[in-house]
Protein backbone atom coordinates (compact mmCIF):
# COMPACT_ATOMS: atom_id res chain seq x y z
CA UNK A 1 0.00 0.00 0.00
CA UNK A 2 3.00 2.11 0.94
CA UNK A 3 4.62 1.63 -2.24
CA UNK A 4 1.62 2.72 -4.39
CA UNK A 5 0.98 5.77 -2.56
CA UNK A 6 4.62 6.56 -2.87
CA UNK A 7 5.08 5.45 -7.12
CA UNK A 8 2.31 7.65 -7.60
CA UNK A 9 3.44 10.50 -5.56
CA UNK A 10 6.76 10.60 -6.98
CA UNK A 11 5.12 11.38 -10.44
CA UNK A 12 3.96 13.92 -10.05
CA UNK A 13 6.31 16.70 -11.42
CA UNK A 14 4.25 19.12 -9.33
CA UNK A 15 5.49 18.22 -5.56
CA UNK A 16 9.22 17.99 -6.85
CA UNK A 17 8.47 21.48 -8.32
CA UNK A 18 7.82 23.21 -5.25
CA UNK A 19 9.73 20.63 -3.40
CA UNK A 20 7.05 18.41 -1.56
CA UNK A 21 8.15 15.48 0.65
CA UNK A 22 5.80 12.61 1.53
CA UNK A 23 6.53 11.51 5.50
CA UNK A 24 4.39 9.15 5.99
CA UNK A 25 1.87 7.10 4.87
CA UNK A 26 -0.87 4.96 7.29
CA UNK A 27 -3.96 3.30 6.07
CA UNK A 28 -6.36 6.99 6.13
CA UNK A 29 -3.33 8.95 7.04
CA UNK A 30 -1.01 10.79 4.57
CA UNK A 31 1.49 13.84 5.95
CA UNK A 32 3.14 15.81 3.51
CA UNK A 33 6.16 18.40 4.16
CA UNK A 34 7.19 21.22 2.21
CA UNK A 35 10.32 23.60 3.16
CA UNK A 36 9.22 27.17 3.01
CA UNK A 37 11.11 29.02 -0.26
CA UNK A 38 11.12 32.57 -1.89
CA UNK A 39 9.17 31.04 -4.78
CA UNK A 40 6.40 29.92 -3.03
CA UNK A 41 5.11 33.12 -1.49
CA UNK A 42 1.88 35.24 -2.31
CA UNK A 43 2.37 39.29 -2.13
CA UNK A 44 2.46 39.15 1.29
CA UNK A 45 5.78 36.94 2.11
CA UNK A 46 3.19 33.99 3.47
CA UNK A 47 2.94 31.07 1.26
CA UNK A 48 0.70 30.96 -1.48
CA UNK A 49 -3.13 29.76 -0.83
CA UNK A 50 -2.30 27.56 -4.21
CA UNK A 51 0.47 25.79 -2.18
CA UNK A 52 -0.87 25.32 1.03
CA UNK A 53 -3.94 24.01 -1.13
CA UNK A 54 -1.81 21.55 -3.10
CA UNK A 55 -0.43 19.54 0.03
CA UNK A 56 -3.31 19.77 1.79
CA UNK A 57 -5.32 17.80 -1.10
CA UNK A 58 -2.17 15.79 -2.63
CA UNK A 59 -2.15 14.53 1.22
CA UNK A 60 -6.41 13.78 1.04
CA UNK A 61 -6.35 12.40 -2.14
CA UNK A 62 -3.46 9.26 -0.90
CA UNK A 63 -5.39 9.12 2.29
CA UNK A 64 -8.32 8.09 0.48
CA UNK A 65 -5.16 5.99 -1.92
CA UNK A 66 -3.99 4.32 0.65
CA UNK A 67 -7.92 2.57 1.90
CA UNK A 68 -8.47 0.88 -1.66
CA UNK A 69 -7.23 -2.04 -3.10
CA UNK A 70 -4.88 -2.40 -6.06
CA UNK A 71 -5.26 -1.08 -9.31
CA UNK A 72 -7.56 1.42 -7.85
CA UNK A 73 -6.76 4.85 -8.45
CA UNK A 74 -8.03 8.39 -6.94
CA UNK A 75 -9.38 11.96 -8.39
CA UNK A 76 -10.22 14.69 -6.67
CA UNK A 77 -13.64 15.88 -7.12
CA UNK A 78 -13.89 18.53 -5.10
CA UNK A 79 -12.82 20.47 -1.74
CA UNK A 80 -13.02 23.19 0.61
CA UNK A 81 -10.32 24.84 2.32
CA UNK A 82 -10.59 27.62 5.30
CA UNK A 83 -7.07 29.93 5.57
CA UNK A 84 -7.05 30.58 9.59
CA UNK A 85 -3.75 31.99 9.54
CA UNK A 86 -0.51 33.34 7.70
CA UNK A 87 1.17 30.45 5.93
CA UNK A 88 4.90 31.98 7.10
CA UNK A 89 7.69 29.54 9.00
CA UNK A 90 10.14 27.54 8.21
CA UNK A 91 8.13 24.19 7.12
CA UNK A 92 4.23 23.53 6.12
CA UNK A 93 3.00 20.19 7.34
CA UNK A 94 -0.16 18.76 5.88
CA UNK A 95 -1.82 15.80 7.48
CA UNK A 96 -4.60 14.17 6.48
CA UNK A 97 -7.71 11.78 7.36
CA UNK A 98 -10.23 9.73 5.80
CA UNK A 99 -13.82 10.45 7.69
CA UNK A 100 -15.56 7.92 5.08
CA UNK A 101 -14.21 5.58 2.59
CA UNK A 102 -17.21 4.74 0.74
CA UNK A 103 -17.32 2.33 -2.55
CA UNK A 104 -17.01 5.28 -5.14
CA UNK A 105 -16.49 7.94 -3.05
CA UNK A 106 -13.74 8.65 0.10
CA UNK A 107 -14.51 12.09 2.18
CA UNK A 108 -11.50 13.38 3.46
CA UNK A 109 -9.79 15.93 5.78
CA UNK A 110 -6.66 17.66 5.84
CA UNK A 111 -4.69 20.09 8.14
CA UNK A 112 -1.67 22.32 7.02
CA UNK A 113 0.37 23.20 10.25
CA UNK A 114 2.95 26.03 9.93
CA UNK A 115 6.56 24.50 11.63
CA UNK A 116 8.69 27.21 13.40
CA UNK A 117 11.69 26.24 15.59
CA UNK A 118 9.13 22.76 15.99
CA UNK A 119 5.98 24.95 17.30
CA UNK A 120 3.43 24.32 15.14
CA UNK A 121 0.85 26.45 14.17
CA UNK A 122 -2.75 25.31 12.30
CA UNK A 123 -2.44 27.66 8.95
CA UNK A 124 -5.61 25.61 7.32
CA UNK A 125 -7.93 23.18 7.07
CA UNK A 126 -9.54 21.44 4.14
CA UNK A 127 -12.68 19.34 3.62
CA UNK A 128 -13.01 17.38 0.11
CA UNK A 129 -14.64 14.57 -1.85
CA UNK A 130 -12.03 11.96 -3.82
CA UNK A 131 -13.73 10.09 -6.78
CA UNK A 132 -12.45 6.46 -7.20
CA UNK A 133 -11.25 5.16 -10.54
CA UNK B 1 -7.09 50.71 -10.14
CA UNK B 2 -5.08 48.29 -12.64
CA UNK B 3 -2.22 49.41 -11.45
CA UNK B 4 -2.69 48.20 -7.77
CA UNK B 5 -3.89 44.64 -9.09
CA UNK B 6 -0.73 44.87 -11.65
CA UNK B 7 1.78 45.91 -9.01
CA UNK B 8 0.38 43.25 -6.28
CA UNK B 9 0.16 40.05 -8.74
CA UNK B 10 3.95 41.39 -9.71
CA UNK B 11 4.52 40.41 -6.20
CA UNK B 12 3.46 37.10 -6.10
CA UNK B 13 6.78 34.91 -6.67
CA UNK B 14 4.74 31.82 -6.83
CA UNK B 15 2.53 33.35 -9.85
CA UNK B 16 5.98 33.85 -11.63
CA UNK B 17 7.34 29.89 -10.13
CA UNK B 18 4.25 28.65 -12.36
CA UNK B 19 4.58 31.10 -15.10
CA UNK B 20 1.23 32.67 -14.68
CA UNK B 21 0.24 35.93 -16.19
CA UNK B 22 -2.07 38.59 -15.41
CA UNK B 23 -3.89 38.99 -18.63
CA UNK B 24 -7.07 41.54 -18.25
CA UNK B 25 -8.25 43.64 -15.03
CA UNK B 26 -11.98 45.15 -15.20
CA UNK B 27 -13.74 46.01 -12.23
CA UNK B 28 -15.13 42.88 -10.69
CA UNK B 29 -13.83 40.43 -13.21
CA UNK B 30 -9.79 39.37 -13.54
CA UNK B 31 -8.07 36.95 -15.97
CA UNK B 32 -4.78 35.00 -15.51
CA UNK B 33 -3.73 32.37 -18.09
CA UNK B 34 -1.26 30.34 -17.72
CA UNK B 35 1.26 27.81 -20.06
CA UNK B 36 1.15 24.17 -19.02
CA UNK B 37 4.16 22.52 -18.75
CA UNK B 38 5.71 19.26 -17.20
CA UNK B 39 6.61 21.00 -14.34
CA UNK B 40 2.69 21.28 -13.17
CA UNK B 41 1.64 18.13 -13.57
CA UNK B 42 0.03 15.23 -10.93
CA UNK B 43 0.27 11.79 -11.73
CA UNK B 44 -2.04 11.20 -14.70
CA UNK B 45 0.22 14.86 -16.06
CA UNK B 46 -2.99 16.74 -15.75
CA UNK B 47 -1.93 20.22 -14.30
CA UNK B 48 -2.27 19.26 -10.59
CA UNK B 49 -5.28 20.88 -8.84
CA UNK B 50 -2.73 22.77 -6.42
CA UNK B 51 -2.08 25.03 -9.82
CA UNK B 52 -5.37 25.04 -11.15
CA UNK B 53 -7.12 26.39 -7.49
CA UNK B 54 -3.83 28.82 -7.01
CA UNK B 55 -4.77 30.50 -10.66
CA UNK B 56 -8.74 30.28 -9.66
CA UNK B 57 -8.11 31.55 -6.09
CA UNK B 58 -5.74 34.55 -7.74
CA UNK B 59 -8.17 35.62 -9.96
CA UNK B 60 -10.76 35.90 -7.52
CA UNK B 61 -8.76 37.64 -4.32
CA UNK B 62 -8.10 40.50 -7.52
CA UNK B 63 -11.55 40.45 -8.58
CA UNK B 64 -12.55 41.50 -4.96
CA UNK B 65 -9.31 43.86 -4.70
CA UNK B 66 -10.09 45.67 -8.12
CA UNK B 67 -13.50 47.07 -6.77
CA UNK B 68 -12.51 48.34 -3.47
CA UNK B 69 -10.80 51.40 -2.59
CA UNK B 70 -6.94 52.65 -2.75
CA UNK B 71 -5.20 51.32 0.29
CA UNK B 72 -6.87 48.05 1.19
CA UNK B 73 -6.01 44.63 0.83
CA UNK B 74 -7.36 41.51 0.42
CA UNK B 75 -7.34 37.82 2.02
CA UNK B 76 -8.64 34.58 1.13
CA UNK B 77 -10.90 33.37 3.97
CA UNK B 78 -11.76 30.45 2.33
CA UNK B 79 -12.69 28.81 -0.98
CA UNK B 80 -14.06 25.44 -2.62
CA UNK B 81 -13.20 23.96 -5.88
CA UNK B 82 -14.89 21.35 -8.58
CA UNK B 83 -12.70 19.94 -10.61
CA UNK B 84 -14.92 19.09 -13.54
CA UNK B 85 -12.62 17.77 -15.88
CA UNK B 86 -9.12 16.91 -16.84
CA UNK B 87 -6.71 19.74 -16.28
CA UNK B 88 -5.17 19.32 -19.70
CA UNK B 89 -4.37 21.39 -22.79
CA UNK B 90 -2.01 24.05 -24.60
CA UNK B 91 -3.09 26.69 -21.90
CA UNK B 92 -5.29 27.49 -18.82
CA UNK B 93 -7.71 30.29 -18.42
CA UNK B 94 -8.88 31.27 -14.96
CA UNK B 95 -11.80 33.93 -15.24
CA UNK B 96 -13.07 35.92 -12.00
CA UNK B 97 -16.24 37.77 -10.93
CA UNK B 98 -17.36 39.40 -7.93
CA UNK B 99 -20.94 38.35 -6.98
CA UNK B 100 -20.90 40.03 -3.83
CA UNK B 101 -18.78 43.65 -2.93
CA UNK B 102 -19.80 43.97 1.17
CA UNK B 103 -17.99 46.22 3.61
CA UNK B 104 -15.58 43.31 5.46
CA UNK B 105 -15.75 40.58 2.99
CA UNK B 106 -16.48 39.75 -0.93
CA UNK B 107 -17.82 36.88 -2.42
CA UNK B 108 -16.41 35.11 -5.37
CA UNK B 109 -16.57 32.82 -8.19
CA UNK B 110 -13.36 31.62 -10.94
CA UNK B 111 -13.90 29.27 -13.85
CA UNK B 112 -11.14 27.40 -15.17
CA UNK B 113 -10.98 26.70 -19.11
CA UNK B 114 -8.07 24.28 -20.28
CA UNK B 115 -7.43 25.81 -23.89
CA UNK B 116 -6.18 23.60 -26.93
CA UNK B 117 -6.48 24.97 -30.50
CA UNK B 118 -8.39 27.89 -29.16
CA UNK B 119 -11.03 25.82 -27.99
CA UNK B 120 -11.98 26.27 -24.39
CA UNK B 121 -13.41 23.15 -21.97
CA UNK B 122 -14.26 24.04 -18.61
CA UNK B 123 -12.09 22.33 -16.47
CA UNK B 124 -12.75 23.65 -12.84
CA UNK B 125 -15.32 25.82 -11.23
CA UNK B 126 -14.27 27.78 -7.25
CA UNK B 127 -16.37 29.58 -5.31
CA UNK B 128 -14.68 31.90 -2.33
CA UNK B 129 -14.99 34.17 0.15
CA UNK B 130 -12.53 36.86 0.34
CA UNK B 131 -11.44 39.35 3.49
CA UNK B 132 -10.57 43.09 3.26
CA UNK B 133 -7.67 44.29 5.50
CA UNK C 1 -38.48 13.89 -17.16
CA UNK C 2 -40.34 16.46 -15.84
CA UNK C 3 -42.97 14.14 -14.48
CA UNK C 4 -40.19 12.54 -12.35
CA UNK C 5 -38.87 15.40 -10.94
CA UNK C 6 -42.94 16.25 -10.00
CA UNK C 7 -43.56 12.70 -8.45
CA UNK C 8 -39.64 12.97 -6.13
CA UNK C 9 -40.45 15.99 -5.47
CA UNK C 10 -43.83 15.50 -3.99
CA UNK C 11 -42.85 12.80 -2.00
CA UNK C 12 -40.36 14.68 0.00
CA UNK C 13 -42.38 15.66 3.22
CA UNK C 14 -39.65 18.29 4.25
CA UNK C 15 -40.77 20.45 0.88
CA UNK C 16 -44.71 20.43 1.86
CA UNK C 17 -43.70 21.02 5.68
CA UNK C 18 -42.09 24.08 4.60
CA UNK C 19 -44.32 25.14 1.92
CA UNK C 20 -41.67 24.81 -0.56
CA UNK C 21 -43.06 24.88 -4.43
CA UNK C 22 -41.82 23.14 -7.36
CA UNK C 23 -42.16 25.97 -10.21
CA UNK C 24 -40.79 24.73 -13.31
CA UNK C 25 -38.77 21.64 -14.37
CA UNK C 26 -36.54 22.50 -17.71
CA UNK C 27 -33.51 20.41 -18.71
CA UNK C 28 -30.85 20.79 -16.44
CA UNK C 29 -32.87 24.01 -14.88
CA UNK C 30 -35.12 24.21 -12.17
CA UNK C 31 -36.99 26.68 -10.09
CA UNK C 32 -38.42 26.57 -6.11
CA UNK C 33 -40.43 28.91 -4.68
CA UNK C 34 -41.09 29.20 -1.09
CA UNK C 35 -43.42 32.10 1.09
CA UNK C 36 -42.16 33.36 3.87
CA UNK C 37 -43.08 33.05 6.84
CA UNK C 38 -42.98 32.89 10.67
CA UNK C 39 -42.16 28.72 11.08
CA UNK C 40 -38.97 29.54 8.86
CA UNK C 41 -36.91 32.24 10.85
CA UNK C 42 -33.87 32.54 12.85
CA UNK C 43 -33.31 34.72 15.80
CA UNK C 44 -32.97 38.10 13.20
CA UNK C 45 -36.19 37.40 11.19
CA UNK C 46 -34.34 36.18 8.50
CA UNK C 47 -35.56 32.73 7.02
CA UNK C 48 -32.96 30.87 8.58
CA UNK C 49 -29.93 29.33 6.39
CA UNK C 50 -31.22 26.04 6.82
CA UNK C 51 -34.53 26.42 5.04
CA UNK C 52 -32.38 28.65 2.12
CA UNK C 53 -29.52 25.23 2.04
CA UNK C 54 -32.92 23.22 1.85
CA UNK C 55 -34.54 24.86 -0.98
CA UNK C 56 -30.86 25.55 -3.10
CA UNK C 57 -30.21 22.17 -2.71
CA UNK C 58 -33.58 20.86 -3.82
CA UNK C 59 -33.26 22.88 -6.35
CA UNK C 60 -29.60 21.75 -7.52
CA UNK C 61 -30.79 17.73 -7.08
CA UNK C 62 -33.47 18.15 -9.07
CA UNK C 63 -31.55 19.83 -12.02
CA UNK C 64 -29.05 17.00 -12.33
CA UNK C 65 -31.95 14.45 -12.60
CA UNK C 66 -33.81 16.32 -14.99
CA UNK C 67 -30.78 15.07 -17.25
CA UNK C 68 -30.18 12.32 -16.44
CA UNK C 69 -32.61 8.60 -18.02
CA UNK C 70 -35.54 6.96 -16.56
CA UNK C 71 -34.75 4.73 -13.63
CA UNK C 72 -31.83 7.01 -12.74
CA UNK C 73 -32.13 8.65 -9.40
CA UNK C 74 -30.15 11.59 -7.23
CA UNK C 75 -28.29 11.50 -3.74
CA UNK C 76 -26.62 14.99 -2.61
CA UNK C 77 -22.96 13.92 -1.53
CA UNK C 78 -21.82 17.63 -0.76
CA UNK C 79 -22.56 21.48 -1.64
CA UNK C 80 -21.03 24.69 -0.35
CA UNK C 81 -23.07 27.57 0.24
CA UNK C 82 -22.19 31.33 0.37
CA UNK C 83 -25.09 33.48 2.41
CA UNK C 84 -24.78 36.91 0.40
CA UNK C 85 -27.79 39.26 2.24
CA UNK C 86 -30.60 38.81 4.82
CA UNK C 87 -33.41 36.34 3.90
CA UNK C 88 -36.07 38.72 4.37
CA UNK C 89 -39.02 39.15 1.85
CA UNK C 90 -42.28 37.50 0.34
CA UNK C 91 -41.09 34.79 -1.11
CA UNK C 92 -37.80 33.42 -2.06
CA UNK C 93 -36.97 31.89 -5.20
CA UNK C 94 -34.20 29.13 -6.27
CA UNK C 95 -32.87 28.93 -9.73
CA UNK C 96 -30.51 25.84 -10.05
CA UNK C 97 -28.28 25.10 -13.63
CA UNK C 98 -26.22 21.93 -14.02
CA UNK C 99 -22.42 22.82 -15.01
CA UNK C 100 -21.62 19.31 -15.25
CA UNK C 101 -23.25 16.24 -15.73
CA UNK C 102 -20.98 13.54 -15.80
CA UNK C 103 -21.49 9.36 -15.41
CA UNK C 104 -21.47 9.43 -11.91
CA UNK C 105 -21.60 12.65 -10.79
CA UNK C 106 -23.17 16.51 -11.34
CA UNK C 107 -21.70 19.60 -10.70
CA UNK C 108 -24.82 22.47 -10.04
CA UNK C 109 -25.49 25.55 -9.34
CA UNK C 110 -28.47 27.04 -7.05
CA UNK C 111 -29.20 31.07 -6.67
CA UNK C 112 -31.91 31.89 -4.17
CA UNK C 113 -33.95 35.27 -4.47
CA UNK C 114 -35.50 37.01 -1.86
CA UNK C 115 -38.73 38.84 -3.68
CA UNK C 116 -40.32 41.92 -2.50
CA UNK C 117 -42.73 43.65 -4.29
CA UNK C 118 -41.57 41.82 -7.49
CA UNK C 119 -38.11 43.22 -6.69
CA UNK C 120 -35.18 40.56 -6.85
CA UNK C 121 -32.60 40.01 -4.05
CA UNK C 122 -29.66 37.33 -4.45
CA UNK C 123 -29.49 36.14 -0.93
CA UNK C 124 -27.52 33.46 -1.49
CA UNK C 125 -25.88 31.00 -4.10
CA UNK C 126 -25.06 26.83 -3.61
CA UNK C 127 -22.22 24.49 -5.69
CA UNK C 128 -22.22 21.01 -4.86
CA UNK C 129 -22.20 17.77 -5.89
CA UNK C 130 -24.88 15.17 -6.49
CA UNK C 131 -24.19 11.67 -6.74
CA UNK C 132 -26.19 9.08 -9.20
CA UNK C 133 -27.81 6.28 -8.25
CA UNK D 1 -22.39 32.96 28.12
CA UNK D 2 -24.67 29.99 27.81
CA UNK D 3 -27.93 31.87 28.71
CA UNK D 4 -27.05 34.16 25.49
CA UNK D 5 -27.12 31.15 23.44
CA UNK D 6 -29.99 29.53 24.84
CA UNK D 7 -32.10 33.10 24.41
CA UNK D 8 -30.97 32.89 20.95
CA UNK D 9 -31.85 29.96 20.12
CA UNK D 10 -35.13 30.39 21.66
CA UNK D 11 -35.71 32.75 19.47
CA UNK D 12 -34.81 30.73 16.61
CA UNK D 13 -38.80 29.97 15.22
CA UNK D 14 -37.83 27.80 12.49
CA UNK D 15 -35.16 25.39 15.78
CA UNK D 16 -38.99 25.12 16.98
CA UNK D 17 -40.75 24.07 13.57
CA UNK D 18 -38.50 21.13 13.44
CA UNK D 19 -38.24 20.18 16.87
CA UNK D 20 -34.89 20.88 17.44
CA UNK D 21 -33.59 21.10 21.61
CA UNK D 22 -30.14 23.33 22.57
CA UNK D 23 -28.93 19.95 24.70
CA UNK D 24 -25.73 21.43 26.30
CA UNK D 25 -23.06 25.09 25.55
CA UNK D 26 -19.64 25.00 26.69
CA UNK D 27 -17.09 27.23 25.24
CA UNK D 28 -16.68 26.63 21.69
CA UNK D 29 -18.87 23.57 21.54
CA UNK D 30 -22.22 23.09 21.76
CA UNK D 31 -25.20 20.19 20.78
CA UNK D 32 -27.99 20.07 19.37
CA UNK D 33 -30.77 17.33 18.93
CA UNK D 34 -33.75 16.62 16.97
CA UNK D 35 -36.06 13.87 16.83
CA UNK D 36 -36.56 12.34 13.33
CA UNK D 37 -40.20 12.21 11.81
CA UNK D 38 -42.16 12.63 9.00
CA UNK D 39 -42.58 16.14 8.10
CA UNK D 40 -38.88 15.94 8.15
CA UNK D 41 -37.65 13.58 5.22
CA UNK D 42 -36.77 13.43 1.80
CA UNK D 43 -38.13 10.93 -1.17
CA UNK D 44 -36.24 8.25 0.21
CA UNK D 45 -37.32 8.60 3.69
CA UNK D 46 -34.34 9.66 5.22
CA UNK D 47 -33.90 13.50 6.76
CA UNK D 48 -34.06 16.11 4.40
CA UNK D 49 -30.16 17.32 3.57
CA UNK D 50 -31.76 20.55 4.70
CA UNK D 51 -32.68 19.97 7.85
CA UNK D 52 -29.59 18.30 9.01
CA UNK D 53 -27.88 21.74 7.42
CA UNK D 54 -29.74 23.42 9.42
CA UNK D 55 -28.93 22.05 13.03
CA UNK D 56 -25.26 21.68 11.59
CA UNK D 57 -25.37 25.14 10.60
CA UNK D 58 -26.86 26.48 13.93
CA UNK D 59 -24.77 24.42 16.30
CA UNK D 60 -21.32 26.06 14.12
CA UNK D 61 -23.04 29.46 14.75
CA UNK D 62 -23.65 28.97 18.73
CA UNK D 63 -20.41 27.19 19.22
CA UNK D 64 -18.85 30.54 17.37
CA UNK D 65 -20.95 33.10 20.11
CA UNK D 66 -20.23 30.65 22.59
CA UNK D 67 -16.55 32.34 22.32
CA UNK D 68 -17.69 36.25 22.13
CA UNK D 69 -18.32 38.67 23.96
CA UNK D 70 -21.47 40.24 25.25
CA UNK D 71 -22.97 41.96 22.69
CA UNK D 72 -22.04 40.59 19.91
CA UNK D 73 -23.71 38.58 17.64
CA UNK D 74 -23.06 36.01 14.76
CA UNK D 75 -23.78 35.18 11.15
CA UNK D 76 -23.27 32.53 9.10
CA UNK D 77 -21.08 33.71 5.53
CA UNK D 78 -20.71 30.29 4.23
CA UNK D 79 -20.78 26.49 5.42
CA UNK D 80 -19.91 23.07 3.35
CA UNK D 81 -21.30 19.81 4.41
CA UNK D 82 -20.66 16.68 3.07
CA UNK D 83 -23.24 14.15 3.82
CA UNK D 84 -21.41 10.71 4.70
CA UNK D 85 -24.77 8.46 4.67
CA UNK D 86 -28.31 8.32 4.99
CA UNK D 87 -29.80 10.69 8.20
CA UNK D 88 -31.95 7.84 9.45
CA UNK D 89 -32.84 6.40 12.98
CA UNK D 90 -34.82 8.15 15.82
CA UNK D 91 -32.79 11.09 16.88
CA UNK D 92 -29.79 13.66 14.72
CA UNK D 93 -27.59 15.11 17.40
CA UNK D 94 -25.02 17.81 15.75
CA UNK D 95 -21.73 19.01 17.78
CA UNK D 96 -19.80 21.37 17.15
CA UNK D 97 -16.27 23.07 17.51
CA UNK D 98 -14.48 25.82 16.72
CA UNK D 99 -11.42 25.60 14.78
CA UNK D 100 -10.14 29.40 14.67
CA UNK D 101 -12.05 32.28 16.32
CA UNK D 102 -10.37 35.55 15.01
CA UNK D 103 -11.39 38.96 15.55
CA UNK D 104 -14.32 39.36 12.80
CA UNK D 105 -14.76 35.77 11.88
CA UNK D 106 -14.81 32.66 13.33
CA UNK D 107 -14.31 29.02 11.65
CA UNK D 108 -16.28 26.05 12.63
CA UNK D 109 -16.75 22.49 11.89
CA UNK D 110 -20.26 20.30 13.40
CA UNK D 111 -20.58 16.73 12.69
CA UNK D 112 -24.06 15.01 12.90
CA UNK D 113 -25.09 12.24 14.10
CA UNK D 114 -28.35 9.50 13.78
CA UNK D 115 -29.09 7.95 16.70
CA UNK D 116 -30.80 4.53 16.56
CA UNK D 117 -30.63 2.47 20.22
CA UNK D 118 -28.16 4.47 21.65
CA UNK D 119 -25.84 3.56 18.49
CA UNK D 120 -24.31 6.58 16.46
CA UNK D 121 -23.46 6.97 13.17
CA UNK D 122 -21.81 10.02 11.71
CA UNK D 123 -24.11 11.46 8.58
CA UNK D 124 -22.41 14.55 7.80
CA UNK D 125 -20.00 17.01 8.71
CA UNK D 126 -19.69 20.86 8.10
CA UNK D 127 -16.63 23.18 8.14
CA UNK D 128 -18.12 26.80 7.79
CA UNK D 129 -17.22 30.42 8.28
CA UNK D 130 -19.23 32.70 10.38
CA UNK D 131 -19.23 36.52 10.52
CA UNK D 132 -18.92 38.32 13.89
CA UNK D 133 -21.67 41.76 14.57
Amino acid sequence: MERRVRDSFAAQDYMTTIGAELVSVRPGAVEIRLAVRAGLLQQHRFVHAGVVSAIADSAAGYAALSLLDEGRDVLTAEFKINLLAPAQGEQLVARSRVIRSGSRLSVCASDVFAVTEGKETCVATLLGTIAHK
